[in-house]
């Protein structure tokens, strides 16, 4: 897996990532792998977004459930990459980070990188478009979103 | 969803797929669809990933599962990316197609569009890796996969 | 995987279907499998609840995602099981029956074997209840859908 | 979904199980949920089965990467059972405990009931079969396994 391939991105490195940067572990279960016996690819993205969804509540401090649920916003993806750098495989901790790309009228640009043992693993980069999911269109950022992620991307700029 | 978002690529129109070019339905079902009622995009991955899997034992004459399982030959993607241009449904039927972007010495980079009736739901983008799953490295493309993809991209060139 | 084990049920040998039972042709992907090499367990209930939606259009005539969807009738499972006799391998093509257990006044119990090549591979039984996902309660068949099974279940036990 | 179904098995109360059942919390996900808004029932096996997982490493003191990888000892599932007492909700914090049901010479049954603020929400059960992934047949309990399990149950059984 360490040919270069053609437009392959590779996370930052992990030593470079701002200490206020947030991060979780995740363990890499059996059921996440595949008979090659490592992540299957489908199965990163999922996991991803279980790393958005704690990335919500844990750093911008709100509920990913109640957009969805009361507040009928969606939070889905206009698109979304992942660059693979090196398997994953059973019984790894790999950690997540969560970064601000881009923060957009009504979209939202993260990446999401991982690491394991401070090594490059993966990038994940996707757009995430607030829409209405009464009326299935787009809308602009809710305030309480643009404001935390406002705040979240300025304390990951500030210098160690 | 219909909002311009920033880097969002479409799929070709459908009315300019060469007839050559091979597709297939995919029926959403229940287990494809998240508490917004629309495909969890996580599991577009997956369905690509079986697209890919029935193109090549329809279109390219070759068995997806030897190359994994007695040939250990690892059919791991480098990078994808989805695009997600309007929502599927439970119930709909979603045509799609796959598209060679490029061979590569060790490496294949497919499109993957899909449609409803005609209209662009989605890109898929992705570039397959040839693997030893022994060695865990890159591998050339094997003969019959070059072969294969190579007739298959004169193919879908042919003028109708 | 041919131990005797407690309590395990064997599905009905494959030649003692009624002709009038409806079955249907999976194949098993890459992605079902586990680092084991073999189908994931958690994947078959997932391919079982196909089965279904599959059966609910070609059986019994049925849209299985109105009923979720514009009717609001949930049609979730109050219990099921899996009675796995032999492995699922990447490439097997299984063939899957559905059988009437039970017709109740809130409930419906099925039992959906699985072969390959005529050999019993596995046995799902669940109960599927009838609930209004506007009021989260369990409410009696729908009519349709009552005398559909009832038709079914006929059909099934006629003579050859 | 409170109807009575017939054969349909709750879980132990909360408040009998004794202090020395390892339990673990998991939150629903909204990749977890279907569009009826819960928990997707065949997604609860997965749940389980990584909870088995956790169980494996924090209360029997075993790797169970280990028992799939270097070892090729599979833990598959002879058979497995759900009982679905109340739907689970994205958001919902679930607790989920493990009891030995019976120790046999090449199986292990396993009840993993879960609750949420104390109320039942499901029951699964499960018989383990330890095979050689090599010879693909049953093998007995490996002596680690047989000695741990032992030594977990008994623990479970003491008084408070």
């Amino acid at each position: 897996m360490n040919a270069a391939v053609p437009g392959r991105i590779s996370p930052p490195p992990f030593e470079t990532l701002a200490p206020a940067i947030w991060r979780t572990n995740v363990r890499i279960r059996f059921s996440h792998c595949d008979p090659a016996g490592i992540v299957y690819f489908a199965r990163y993205f999922d996991i991803i977004n279980g790393v958005v969804e704690d990335w919500f509540s844990a750093a911008l401090g709100l509920d990913y459930g109640e957009f969805i649920g009361p507040r009928r916003i969606g939070l889905g993806y206009a698109n979304c990459t992942a660059d693979f750098v090196a398997p994953g495989f059973m019984g790894d901790t790999l950690t997540f980070a969560v970064l601000i790309a881009r923060i957009g009228g009504a979209s939202l640009g993260l990446e999401v990188p991982a690491y394991r043992d401070g090594a490059a693993v993966l990038l994940g980069r996707m757009t995430i478009v607030t829409t209405s999911l009464v009326e299935h269109r787009a809308i602009p950022l809710p305030d309480d979103l643009r404001a935390a992620v406002t705040r979240y991307e300025g304390e990951c700029l500030e210098p160690r």
